[in-house]
């Protein structure tokens, strides 16, 4: 007798694959599924018992059983209990196509450059895949209750702890994990800090600069000035003059020049800092993590004793940008008015990659990446280096012995342009200093470019010399 | 003979233990690395032979040559042709300490509740823990060189793609990847969303309403009014009389006030925005994946055929907000204007989230897990309803059979705050609407709870309300 709210099904007929793959439970889920999506089985029709289609199909009433919990799980389904499994209403039911036919971006044009001498990215070949891979395994496994909730705002503080004591060793930077931020890339902790600082606030930046960074400013409405540097940096005058209160400076190593800020002018910077009460240095440290010969030197944060400096740093050139990661270092002063202010933003970076980078630091990881990736880059360096010194007769390098870049100015009579021009025919990218200044000031007199060396294999880079040569000279 | 550039070391002597989980050259490796460290072996020190040395520690030459190399490549010793190892300069050797204390976060305390109605948070005993482990070990096999580059800065074409067919199954959204922007929570988006309309751009909030959007739109120094609502929600006649421009609504279910937008209320907003080039609806789609009886209700988004909707949606309710993912489909016009203006903003989800999400997606798992996750949310409503019908006499339940909360009116006397109260005495925690009204209106004469229930265990949730009973009536 058909029951009142439903409708008898005959039998389900499907051939079960045993050789295949899929297991068998999941092909007869599968079948029925798309038999009820596709309006073959309505709304009350009785699937027939477990007992009846295990033996019409041949396969065990397990396997049935999987295959209707299945369904009832996802609601395509109902258990009627003491009565059977009737197909759901699909009201409601989520159906996505199986597969999707994807278009290639055409957003993004693949280069046809033989060689890159970009600034952006890490080297190709010595990332710890399978470290990252365990770790993030691990994480998965032992954080189930953390991976459902909303973390810490600020970022997880095990990872913050970690990243106190690295760069208080790496770096010299003295803070506590209370201090930290950790955000994903500079762009947001930028917005972060432009949120902080009054709307009237007037920010200094360096010219030339990290391009981006007048784009934030500017996208953001806030004052700004590009202000020209001397060989040592910024000038303490040029921010007096400007009524700046806010300065965002690279001393460790300036971007794009290369050079060190020395000790002299950071102590300068500091005394105009600490004149005013709403003055305040943004310290941009974002390659240091690699300087290749002498003394390591020490962050401005560490030499800080007013709690005016403000630090940023993030696993772009340490590790790799497809992380992500980055973080700021508040003076206690600005983490009360951000604790008041801002910390309802939620930290964007995933849980899961925080606690993976917690645990890379923390089991010595980190520590390992980074002196065996000193030791990759001051070999890229030097080959650079040899080959220009070698191959390329009138230029001159500049920028210090740190870092992923440095600053090549050809004195062949071409102009910037030309020069990127002529290296394109060559196949070869090479990338003007004049992007990297705000004003059109300067642009068209310069001939200098910044040649990038993390991405290039060490032994592409006499070749790719080679062609510059030929391109040139 | 001591060679010129180095003085020579006699031995070293470490007890090399073979039934340590630590390999013999690792234990070897930091055993040198640590006398290095502490100055011990000083520059140009001559380690001992590889064939001395093993001889000496009785273990074979392969394990001497795997430390050295450890060594050689982290930088402590260099490896001279023909002559042997020697101690490096220490300059800019990051060191890390092995083992760090961590103290307990004092920022988060613990709560002492039984039971938490919270509406943030997601099931916690669903989640596909394996199934993300798995697509996120492949990933990290697989896409070896893009985990090594910064992504496309609207994010993963492939998952914007995926995306883009889900929204339209799901949710009736009509859109191309192209229109696609992959973020970090709906507090990115609405940051770059400031940033694209123009400065002086009056945006409209609901009141009551998502309490963090007027504290981002405070922050960023926007103007903005928070607008009464009606039983079907944002009044397009206050748009008007607020010279409002844009306007940020909850249509598929009013936050807090659990309302569904009836369709005739909708196209008067649509009208609306379609009489003014300038204005434009911003529609949020938290958590409308779960609609528990009746047909779905499609989103806004495909509704509109004058380009005029931004759509807005994460994975905070369908997944877990740890994962952070949010998107947002932008209308053509716009989507031009953020090319120009914002596309410098790179994509701030790390890119192995958003490959394993686009595989999650793709291979059918977030299909499985959204009909699977309504399931179990339905039961938890339906549970809470029965309780709070069977134990709680005086009280009216208000919002849509959709989503992961609904609405309580105590009708006991108390005001908000005595309910809150007498609830807490009890181990219970509930929240009232009342600090999702902008203004304090109203505030005073609340006495209605918004109660989620994703959080709580299916059996908590019976006895969680016969505390409320008693903390109540």
């Amino acid at each position: 007798m058909v029951p009142v709210w439903g409708k008898n099904m005959n039998m389900i007929t499907i051939r079960l694959n045993q050789y295949s793959s899929e297991p068998i439970y999941e092909q007869l889920y599968g079948y029925i599924k798309s038999e009820i999506t596709a309006g073959n089985y309505t709304f009350n029709t009785k699937l027939p018992s477990k007992r009846q289609l295990s033996a019409h199909l041949q396969c065990s009433q397990n396997t049935v059983q999987n295959a209707y919990h299945q369904l009832v799980a996802e609601g395509y389904v109902v258990s009627k209990p003491k009565s059977g499994f009737y197909v759901c209403k699909l009201d409601g039911i989520v159906s996505i196509p199986d597969k999707s036919v994807v278009s290639p971006d055409n957003s993004f044009s693949e280069s046809s450059y033989r060689y890159d001498f970009s600034h952006n990215g890490v080297d190709r070949e010595s990332f710890p895949f399978s470290t990252w891979r365990k770790l993030t395994n691990d994480i998965i496994s032992e954080y189930d209750s953390d991976l459902l909730k909303t973390g810490n705002s600020q970022g997880d503080f095990n990872l913050r702890d970690s990243i106190t004591k690295y760069l208080h060793n790496s770096r010299g930077v003295v803070c506590n994990p209370q201090q930290v931020i950790i955000s994903s890339g500079t762009e947001f902790l930028m917005q972060l800090l432009i949120q902080l600082f009054d709307k009237n606030c007037v920010f200094a930046l360096e010219n030339p600069g990290y391009e981006k960074l007048n784009m934030i400013f500017k996208s953001n409405g806030s004052k700004f000035k590009a202000l020209p540097l001397d060989e040592s940096g910024m000038i303490p005058d040029a921010l007096i003059k400007n009524k700046a209160e806010v300065v965002c400076i690279t001393p460790s190593h300036q971007f794009p020049t290369g050079n060190i800020m020395p000790i002299n002018r950071r102590i300068q910077l500091l005394n105009w800092a600490n004149e005013k009460s709403e003055r305040y240095i943004i310290e941009d440290d974002y390659d240091s993590e690699f300087k290749y010969s002498g003394k390591p030197i020490p962050s401005l944060q560490g030499l800080d004793s007013g709690g005016k400096v403000i630090y940023l740093g993030s696993l772009s050139k340490s590790l790799t940008p497809a992380i992500r990661i980055s973080y700021m270092i508040l003076p206690e002063e600005l983490l009360k008015i951000y604790n008041k202010k801002l910390n309802f933003y939620i930290c964007p970076v995933p849980t899961i990659e925080q606690k993976t980078f917690y645990r890379f630091i923390n089991d010595g990881y980190f520590e390992r990446h980074l002196n065996k990736m000193r030791n990759i880059y001051k070999k890229k360096r030097e080959n650079l280096v040899t080959a220009i010194r070698q191959l390329l007769p009138d230029t001159e390098i500049s920028g210090a012995n740190v870092g992923l870049h440095l600053i090549l100015k050809i004195n062949n009579g071409m102009s910037e342009s030309q020069l990127i021009k002529t290296a394109q025919n060559r196949g070869v990218k090479v990338y003007g200093i004049s992007q990297f200044f705000l004003n059109n000031i300067n642009k068209t007199r310069q001939s200098s470019l910044l040649l990038g060396f993390a991405t290039l294999k060490e032994d592409e880079i006499f070749k790719a010399v080679h062609l510059l040569k030929l391109a040139w000279f």
